[in-house]
């Protein structure tokens, strides 16, 4: 009988688990110096809590099914109906602005492809209840932070900074109306996946007029807020205060020290039909790969959830594409921390003393092994090393010999006083 | 539009996920410490995976479903058919004995009762690959470590434990045979739970002689091992082995220092058929709530799931009795920590600066936050305080105050002296 693993899930043997476990402290330390608290939902909700935001196709990709009480209830794709609905039902309780942060464990019943799993993590950043730009500046800054924590510089990563109202404007000015609105939005979005050709089938498809698509290409392609403006043939008041925003947050960005990470791009749309504001992606600076994160503004998130109008803005960072860029920039760590110490039984008639030893030694916070198989100091070593321990406490009837298994020097203490302090004795 | 959890699952608002996290870092902290490394496998398994342990019924209690491809898919309900699962696709590879820990999240669909939910959050130790009694001492003493660690003495909780293989012996001498040994262990496990009058009737309903059920209890009741070796009428050389075995684990564990928390109890049998030695569970000394712990050894867990005979033992603490628990000891630390400093803006036209002191902050590792509403000193304060900030940091034009906001006592810096190493100054 042989058993596997779903398709798409991840086992974690402990090396991969100790990588998992390193971006999710680094995000969680990162977001903490940030001013961000953290928390999760459940993973299963009721399935038309996923409708809400998504619509109702997004039913087809998420893994779900009818408990014995007859209710639909499906695994999250996303936390952000749950945290809609939690901030919702508490939302005169809650002090604003509100930074919440989460790390969430995520399912998508799709095909498994390069960085796209069936089950994932991913960091979750979001402010609610502000409408300042200062809010969408410090997410941004949240996720460069956590990316040059990682040590991933600005010739590795960039931020692509767009903005929805604006590409909106330039799509009404191009012709397309508002019913045809969101599809001709998803049309853009897909424009750097796909080829010129390709993007003028796929826009025409999607009601955009054909003889508008140059303007609009020089929209997206526009360098500069200036050219931003001139590609709008100059600003109404609604798009001119959108242009301010870009540059205000561009300021902010720069004043926090993180500047060289960001890049006005207005190809950046994001697929998905409720964003408001500002939007940004991160990618790899050479564009191989998927996007590592993805946000913006999104105003109507609560009300849309049957909650007040509030100002709310946010990202997330899935661990797959980042694992890769990682792995690419060779940015991984170095996690192969072993034990503190492995205590030694050196006369091999000394379990009982070796057991006090382990056993004080772990109380008072230190990691100490031994070998549970009763073998000899040459067997013992070996396994102290294998172990990865910093030092071998070779113990003996008349004392103890500590031994440095990096350097291989030795000191030889008192029992009884290396137990007082066992730190002083490794460094 | 309203939108609930689901009954028997939980939202953790920042102060519970506090919590969450103390319980996880603390499990991580002390099996580190313990010398077992952590592993993890998906949420979702072929449903398959869960009757090999425990048979088909265990598919009623389970969240399962059939993806797109038509395979049976479950939420896991344990962690341990996993563990079997990972184990041996690497058992040539892997070094023994192995020291494994997991957090795992899990899911069951169960009605919810007082410390039993639909997804809950459980620690697991297991030791694979040795057949020391040893072994399972090391199991035992972790759990008390921890318990001890978050604060919980001998006063508060006790280690109960037991002897599959003596309690089977117990069942034989009593009369009953092989094939009626399963349904009549499981009658044993419920005995403390139910009146005695009610016992006696699920025993002789589960083919235990009622002639026989004054000496099974007696044996259950043995407070001694001697009591015990009494109760079987004398042990043959099988008993005498375990009841050796008990001894030794005793004397291990007072040799660590935590015989204090452990008590011989033959009335723990644990409900699982797959149970081959001894096995324990924790309780509140009370003995009000459901077990915060169980466990034992499995020697045959690998070879259930196609691997090799290898000895195994190890225990599941879940976290939402654990809870109840701490709360009634009170035991629940204090979680409210907040920022390291507060940047506050004291002459009103200081964002620039207010910017790039947080950004500098935040890159050195100092949790450190601002007030994006643009408002007074006062107010700005105010938020600082509500924020649990240590220190507000209050820039104006000619230099900065360092305020501690617990004492109220401020110190004035130049700028860029205290970017240099704000920590010197926020003690």
């Amino acid at each position: 009988m042989k058993f596997k693993a779903v398709k798409g899930t991840r086992d974690f043997y402990p090396d991969r688990m100790a990588l998992r476990n390193y971006l999710a402290e680094t995000w969680r330390k990162v977001s903490l110096r940030n001013g961000f608290v953290e928390f999760d939902g459940p993973v299963l909700e009721y399935l038309d809590l996923f409708s809400v935001k998504s619509g109702d196709e997004i039913a087809s990709q998420l893994f779900s099914f009818t408990d014995r009480g007859g209710r639909a209830l499906a695994m999250r794709p996303e936390i952000t109906p749950t945290l809609a609905r939690m901030v919702n039902a508490q939302i005169n309780a809650l002090p604003r602005p509100i930074k919440w942060f989460s790390l969430p464990r995520l399912f998508r019943a799709e095909n498994p492809q390069k960085g796209r799993l069936r089950e994932f993590f991913q960091w979750n950043i979001d402010i609610i209840g502000s409408d300042s730009v200062l809010a969408d500046a410090e997410c941004i800054f949240t996720a460069i932070d956590c990316l040059r924590e990682m040590g991933l510089s600005a010739e590795d990563v960039v931020v692509r900074i767009g903005s929805r109202p604006l590409t909106v404007a330039a799509l009404r000015l191009a012709g397309v109306n508002d019913s045809a609105m969101e599809t001709a939005l998803a049309a853009l979005d897909k424009r750097p996946k796909v080829s010129p050709d390709a993007f003028a089938e796929m826009a025409v498809a999607a009601g955009i007029p054909a003889n508008s698509l140059d303007k609009l290409c020089e929209f997206q392609d526009a360098k500069n807020l200036s050219a931003v403006t001139a590609s709008l043939g100059g600003a109404d008041a609604d798009s001119a205060a959108e242009i301010a925003k870009l540059e205000s947050l561009m300021g902010y960005l720069d004043n926090m020290g993180v500047g060289d990470y960001c890049k006005l791009d207005l190809r950046i749309v994001r697929g998905l039909a409720y964003y408001t504001g500002i939007v940004y992606e991160v990618f790899d600076a050479a564009g191989d790969l998927r996007a590592v994160a993805g946000g913006g503004r999104y105003d109507n998130l609560l009300k849309l959830f049957g909650g007040p109008e509030v100002g709310a803005t946010g990202f997330g960072m899935g661990d797959a594409v980042l694992e890769i860029l990682l792995a690419e920039k060779g940015k991984l760590p170095d996690l192969s921390a072993g034990l503190d110490c492995f205590v030694i039984d050196g006369d091999g008639n000394l379990l009982d003393k070796v057991l006090e030893a382990v056993g004080r030694l772990r109380r008072g916070g230190t990691a100490a092994d031994f070998s549970a198989k009763r073998q000899n100091v040459g067997k013992q070593l070996k396994e102290a090393n294998r172990r990865n321990a910093r030092y071998a406490i070779i113990l003996r009837a008349d004392g103890i010999g500590v031994k440095n298994l990096a350097t291989g020097e030795q000191t030889g203490v008192p029992i009884g006083e290396f137990l007082e302090n066992p730190s002083a004795y490794m460094i």
